[in-house]
């Protein structure tokens, strides 16, 4: 059969591959949770190119983390709920995407080291968590977009939740007890950053100034500029995405602006009144940190 | 004080007008759940209009809506992964989305009256709700966005079941059997149809015809026009939203094309193969129901 034709065929039906009971148990043990069905761990940490020269077929992480996922999704909105008593939804879903958002899930992977269980046949995937790895210690809670986390990273995270979630029996205390181990220490309000694409447009609304984010050369030499009153301020290029490109180049125009004036009131216009609360409530949120 | 000054003063702080035991019993029988907590029933149903003239304090339904939003996807989620055991992801989130989607949820208020109930001074969402049920009854499962559901409706089934998910401490399977039976039925694979847009532009591709769906006039006339090889199949005019509009304006089109040939084949290209199956393993999907 010809090589083509023969990586379109279907991997067997509802096959998984075995895990070693050593590697179970290594799993469940960073977990901090012991399955019944120990075929969960194998089927949660399964990525659909494990199967090459077969087509992927049903027997991958896929349906687990769609369910993950949505679990997370719920327990995590109810502990912000919880814990801030008074904050309105606006501020309430910024904080849950910080601590369900797939730079979170990845940086968990990573922390508790379940990218080595990862079970796949992709060599790019390895190069990109590499580099993600090599990368996440700059940004103690998070880096607001400035980082090109791989999803196959917070995939697993949430496929591991789902199959949890399965194996007790739809326990929600218990997979949130397995989550918040992991997740340690939730991002809150007050570690909770701006992102600087967001940061960089309040300060042009703020100081009257124009901002000018310029994507259009993107497509060329994978560049993005920052302009401000029509000035180049800063430059950033990412290939293989633009937003992080973008969000990149917002972050050192807002550093050289920050530098410029040496002090906390550069992103402030001149005998501009005292900073408002931003939405979080939080005052002057636009300041030098 | 002066009106305006008056109306941007802030509701009392936590403060919610209490509901009559009466009206909370009302809802409680609707709801098939009796609270522990009464003051959650008023609260859940609270529009920020309602403290007119002043401005919404923080007791409004809005946090209820975005903790019950949460929980219904998740509880969803994992209805549909559980009776589609094989289904992939992706059709795993359309068939959940159909089922808590703004106008699932808003035909779920409707069906049951909840929106009786809502407190607010907005005479212009008595208009929208009047003309939503008005139209309702012309879809029998989902109108697969030719309905523009008003979002209050919604929002209060959302917030009534955040509610109860607060009220009975997070008792999922509690809050499930509720929303089980006001969401009756459910859509299922079999029932949830196709969106108009999605429809005509699988038709363009099948058939190798270029499908133009133009929204330029829309902010002069708000008409939205379909041309199919450059000629002028339908329009629809939808002032409020250009999203209904291309929608209307999509299904105008699929109706005429399908009206032309008077035949099942219509939307076929000539002399094509058998259909394959659709997204969710479907056959025929694009031709006549």
């Amino acid at each position: 059969m010809p090589r083509e034709q023969q990586q379109r065929e279907e991997a067997p039906p509802g096959y998984v591959p075995p895990m070693s009971p050593e590697e179970v148990a290594a799993v469940e043990a960073l977990l901090c949770y012991e399955f019944k069905d120990k075929s969960l761990v194998g089927l949660a940490l399964t990525h659909g190119s494990f199967y090459l020269p077969y087509r992927s077929g049903d027997a991958t992480y896929e349906r687990l983390e769609y369910l993950g996922d949505a679990v997370l999704t719920c327990l995590v909105s109810r502990e912000v709920f919880l814990t801030y008593r008074d904050l309105p939804p606006g501020p309430l879903t910024r904080l849950r995407a910080a601590n369900v958002d797939k730079e979170k899930l990845a940086r968990i992977a990573v922390d508790h080291g379940i990218h080595r269980f990862l079970r796949h046949k992709a060599p790019k995937l390895e190069e990109q968590i590499a580099d993600f790895v090599k990368e996440l210690c700059q940004y103690e809670y998070h880096s607001n977009g400035l980082l090109d986390a791989p999803k196959v990273l917070s995939d697993i995270v949430e496929s591991l939740i789902g199959a949890i979630y399965l194996d007790s029996k739809y326990n929600q205390e218990l997979v949130w007890q397995v989550f918040r181990k992991l997740a340690n220490p939730l991002i809150s309000l007050e570690t909770l950053g701006k992102h600087p694409v967001s940061e960089l447009l309040e300060f042009g609304q703020k100081t009257g100034r124009i901002v000018d984010i310029s994507k259009d050369g993107w497509v060329k030499d994978t560049k993005v500029d920052v302009f401000v009153d029509g000035v180049l301020v800063a430059s950033a290029t990412y290939a293989q995405k633009k937003e992080i490109a973008s969000n990149r180049a917002a972050k050192a125009a807002l550093d050289k602006l920050k530098e410029k004036s040496g002090q906390s009131d550069v992103l402030s216009a001149p005998g501009e009144a005292p900073e408002p609360l931003d939405e979080l409530g939080r005052a002057g949120a636009l300041e030098l940190q």
